[in-house]
């Protein structure tokens, strides 16, 4: 099972540089996750081929507009075109007023149920548990409440040997117990089965973490720690830091050096200014940090999976 | 002087066949005015290279998504790029409280302030009075109130014949007088210029009357009477006449009709549905009626000016 994340949009702000704001879609095990959804993400979705019905599950960072404004626009198609299937909405405090008063004065009855929730600003808390992954907010530190996401597979059941099922003819209790690590004994309480003998170590487990805009904030280290993947904003690179601070945003060197420190396998950097006709200052800098760094380029696909 | 009438989007409901969603620009003794502002209406200014700094007059013609969820957006990148002039903005009630709560969650101030101005539902008013024209409002028959908007010159003054007033030696008061239409007499009560011999006939006062969403209503034709230029929504042709009404639409027979009975110059159809790949077959019913139609198609533009 991998992971991929499909950039959508990478601009920080206002259009330029035939750039869009800030999209991402996110497939984990075929669920898919919208992350931010600034105005025209529904017309990048369709360039892409994305088929609306298949994302269940949104999640803003926080409401400035260039991470959000496209957001009533898309449930609004997606209510067009007959969907009924439940959605879950995450984001900050204020996200379900904005859009049920909007809905209000269109006096639209949306024809499949939205679940709002609301993140707790400033702190880090499992917003979304499913029995295969969690999503965890990062509160980052921005102008306004806004909060990442970390996405990360739960531990993976140990895998039983090739044949080993039918050539012992091990039961599906067996099974059960040979996968959640267990050894086996016989009827006289003697080891049948051994673990480590018959079973081979679970699948990695994988993790992405987004860093929606934020003063670089390394105590944050431990939450994204180790991940696989990690897109941290990246404004400017560092001769603008006083303006990255004033503005709470981060420099591309800054957002390297938390890589760095978060141990991170490989970074994305996105949300460049509209200074930046052509992003390659933001990665050249990083780079000079922290090699495994890329560009939120939109189109790309990053893909997390097994070697 | 001319009104110049660019249209930016024509589509109903969802994007479709490149289409985008209503919105249109229109040019009064330069004077710009956007009527209604779809999704992605900025992108649509920016792709025209119209200046955002000359839209000093916004107008929303209901809050139906298709008409105005691009309008936070527009305020927010004119308020990014400096934007210190005044906006007006007119629409249904609920408009403000929608930009207001918007705002307020992100914590804007804007750098500009917009006056904001809703229009009473189901009557006809003067929204919006200039010394040289003035903005009147037509009340629509739509699932959500829903305005319409008559732009409307005042008459204007009489011409002194070329060479006239150098001729005559016509003082600076006396010219005011015979531009009102008046004779002038000399000190003792006799005519000295009679207004006839002096003076042409004004230059034609034009009239543009946008006609959005709505069942058709013959109603309204006394408001529209004459007008030089009538966009009125057409989204189905006429075997869809059914499917018009329970959606409080129009066919283009009944645009046509309704343009007829108005006695307009020329008619300019819109808000195609998305099951029309090409708008065709709607210009063509329209015609069958009324001969001097055109279609909205984005980028057009249309022009009011004198013989």
């Amino acid at each position: 099972m991998s992971f991929k994340l499909l950039i959508l949009g990478s601009n920080s702000a206002a259009f330029a540089h035939r750039r869009h704001h800030t999209s991402q879609l996110l497939n984990i095990r075929d669920h898919h996750f919208l992350i931010d959804c600034g105005e025209g993400t529904q017309l990048l979705l369709k360039k892409y081929q994305i088929r609306l019905s298949r994302i269940d599950h949104i999640l803003i960072s926080h409401l400035h507009g260039d991470h959000y404004f496209g957001l009533i626009g898309l449930l609004s198609t997606m209510h067009l075109f007959g969907r009924t299937k439940d959605m879950l909405l995450i984001g900050p405090p204020g996200l379900k007023e904005i859009i049920s008063t909007q809905l209000r004065y269109s006096e639209t009855s949306l024809k499949f149920k939205i679940n709002f929730k609301e993140f707790t600003p400033d702190i880090s808390e499992i917003i979304y548990d499913h029995s295969k992954y969690r999503v965890i907010t990062i509160p980052m530190d921005h102008q306004v409440p806004c909060s990442g996401y970390l996405f990360r597979e739960k531990p993976k059941k140990r895998r039983i040997k090739k044949g080993m099922v039918e050539k012992l003819k091990i039961s599906k209790p067996e099974i059960i117990a040979l996968k959640e690590g267990k050894d086996i004994s016989d009827n006289h309480g003697n080891i049948k089965y051994e673990n480590k003998k018959l079973t081979e170590n679970p699948n990695p487990s994988f993790s992405y973490a987004y860093c929606a805009d934020s003063k670089v904030k390394p105590e944050l280290a431990e939450i994204v720690k180790g991940v696989d993947l990690m897109y941290h904003e990246a404004t400017f690179t560092n001769d603008m830091k006083n303006r990255a601070t004033s503005t709470y945003h981060s420099t591309a060197m800054q957002a390297a050096e938390f890589a760095k420190l978060s141990k991170v396998k490989k970074l994305i950097l996105g949300h460049f200014s509209v200074r930046y006709k052509e992003p390659d200052p933001i990665l050249e800098e990083a780079q000079t940090i922290f090699d495994n760094s890329a560009l939120a380029i939109e189109g790309t696909n990053f893909i997390i999976d097994e070697k």
